[in-house]
């Protein structure tokens, strides 16, 4: 076999059927975000960053930053090992404490990232518990999904947000055997939100644990921001709760939230846990303090969810088909990979717009999409350019308009 | 089934085999590693942190941590994305540049730890090149199993260190056959090193691919100390080279290094890397500062070398039993779980040395080890207050000694 010529055609192949990805080459800008540089063609242009999982800005929070500093004055850049040989750092202690008060947990336990934290407990969990059936939401992130492949126990897909089938696919198991829903709690391409409290009420029913990723969640619901879950009143239903740190919370990591017991056994039994370096010090500093500052600012919730909505609104009345999201996620579909691309290609190049193509495999062939994901710090102005940007591209390319329509732009 | 009786029950029963893990509460302080707090019973204490895998102390180096504020000032906390979408900021770029150049391989890929590096280049190859064929050293370390498992190819493995027995399988097979040979260069536990030519030889004569784990290497060995494959020359017949920025590089991430469009096969395929959020620019800013140090200092690795033979002659002379490993790694047998918690436990609770016991999983039963990584900044004060502290905990514990050795203290 010939490797090279072999990874040379399945890249070829990519660009053919225009799936070949190009990252933008960004810098952020602290206290400047949204907007950012962007290196291109050997130069660097201004632009305004519109797809950012940044969603509250709280990478660029002054408390945020001056935590990551201080932990690099006062510890250094690494940890020195994994957690068990010489890298558990006393910020990671209180890191877990205060995810433990926040998701209203007995205990919490961090990951390298909520790829790993979902990869890693769900593999386990499936690997270890014997006879345990998982039921996984058709539309689970791909670390979910490699998480339960990997634990190679008997699985179920159940429809989207669909508590009748679960209770269908569930019903087919007696009450011994140990069962274990796995869902999340927004759906972060469409924008939907699972209905939490009647996936409990058929799991409860079915003895059956549940696992909630509430990654796109996290910070931006509830009254102090912890999730869905918080919103719903639904936490103590949950065996295990897992998010990120990246998103809303604007660093890097992962975690998961539930029993004490049940934390212990991830620790003690999770490889992608126990054989991998632990998160720097700077990082768990910067983590902390950004929970802190969001479980006290409801007014940060607030202010993110009032941008989502009017943004929506001002899409609708131009015509530009906006998905209905019920969340602060914008989903705007195209429907083809290369015009999709291209849509964004002009958005960069001509209007100073970033919003990255989505394309197949994170969403369905067919169902490409431009993502806008409006922070706290996406201003009017910044909204009135987008729409009218928008509006020139769809005219460019041709693409679908909707009926404009007026929605209240709601608070 | 009752989960939380499940849970508890598998943890009382590691306790009971003395598994449990503890994790040591430190705080590292800036300047004074390998000096560290330790919060312990409800109160701190100084210890010297003798297991610490930032063998150079390069989390501690002024140019890495001025890189890492110098970020965060300019490009805050995070990255605020996956790589494709809005993910990739300038320092990425350039660390994967520099990388490359390190390595003296067309690209270079990160990811965010060497765990998900290797289980994620490894599922993704073993997944997705029809009928390739993976070869794998016994003592590979559990994120390459992981990977291999996860990629469901088919599988052989070899004896450690072993080139013959790799040729007698890698006969079985056709040459058309694709095929995968992955090892480390340095094994950790033991701290031997792998014949790279002769199993690059083995490799070559069957058309096998092979990917190199330099994880315990990276930083510490060849000119510009990119890693044993620099030392021993053959780099560019590895076709992939993988290891960590938390290590030696004292930071947190991972890479793999090799042709463009092996990285690029990668990149566009590798879930663990399309779907997770990316390192923050201060991680990579302060990684990138540190392998700029790094290529321009042999005398760091020299004086690293040096202490690490100091340490195993100082050992020999007390009759401690050292493992003769080839390599900066200083491991100390005990061969049972118990005591060797309890060595590592007066060591720290009487004599303020802090050595992780190295237990099953880890290591195998019966081969339970105090592993020591002398680094540079390790004096011959500390070094002698830490064999004295071996003999008196010895002597207490009635452990095993051997016959006194004077062994040149080397360089
Ligand atoms: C639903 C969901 N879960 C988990 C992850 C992974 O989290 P992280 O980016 O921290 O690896 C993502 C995306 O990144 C996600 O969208
Ligand atoms: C040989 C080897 N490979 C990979 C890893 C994982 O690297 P990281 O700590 O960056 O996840 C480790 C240990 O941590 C290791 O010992």
């Amino acid at each position: 076999m010939d490797y090279q010529h072999y990874f040379t055609k399945r890249i070829a192949d990519l660009k053919t059927e225009g799936r070949y990805r190009v990252f933008a080459d960004l810098e952020r800008r602290c206290g400047q975000f949204p907007v950012a540089r962007n290196y291109r063609d050997g130069q660097i242009h201004e632009v305004v960053v519109w797809c950012s999982n940044d969603y509250l800005g709280m990478g660029q929070h002054p408390e945020v930053l001056a935590a990551a500093k201080e932990a690099v004055d006062r510890c250094g850049a690494g940890a020195g090992g994994t957690r068990n040989i010489s890298g558990t750092n006393h910020y990671h202690v209180l890191l877990e404490q205060e995810l433990a008060a926040w998701n209203a947990k007995e205990s919490a336990l961090l990951f390298t990232s909520g790829y790993v934290a979902n990869q890693t407990t769900l593999s386990t969990l499936g690997a270890t518990i014997p006879g345990l059936v998982v039921f996984s939401d058709e539309l689970n992130h791909n670390s979910m999904i490699e998480g339960i492949r990997h634990g190679r126990s008997a699985k179920h897909v159940f429809r989207h947000n669909d508590p009748e089938h679960l209770e269908q696919l569930l019903s087919a198991y007696p009450r011994e055997t140990p069962k274990l829903v796995a869902f999340e709690s927004v759906y972060s391409m469409d924008g939907d939100i699972a209905p939490i409290a009647e996936i409990c009420d058929v799991a409860e029913a079915h003895n059956a644990m549940t696992f909630l990723d509430e990654v796109h969640a996290a910070g931006m619901y509830g009254a102090e921001g912890s999730g869905v879950a918080e919103r719903d009143g639904v936490r103590e239903r949950i065996t295990i709760i897992q998010a990120t740190l990246a998103k809303a919370i604007g660093v890097v990591g992962g975690y998961i939230a539930g029993s004490d017991a049940m934390v212990d056994y991830v620790r003690s039994f999770g490889p992608g846990f126990i054989f991998s370096s632990s998160m720097p010090p700077m990082v768990a500093a910067a983590a902390l303090a950004s929970v802190k500052v969001l479980r006290r600012s409801p007014e940060i919730r607030q202010r993110h969810q009032e941008r989502a909505a009017t943004m929506k609104a001002k899409l609708a009345a131009q015509g530009i088909p906006v998905l209905p999201s019920v969340s602060h996620i914008v989903p705007v579909m195209v429907g083809n990979a290369a015009l999709c691309k291209q849509a964004s290609d002009l958005l960069l190049n001509k209007h100073g717009i970033y919003v990255q193509p989505i394309n197949y495999p994170t969403v369905p062939v067919g169902t490409e999409r431009l993502r806008i994901t409006p922070t706290p710090l996406h201003t009017d102005e910044m909204m009135d350019h987008l729409v009218k940007s928008f509006v020139s591209v769809w005219d460019e390319l041709e693409l679908h308009k909707e009926h404009p329509k007026k929605v209240a732009a709601a608070e």
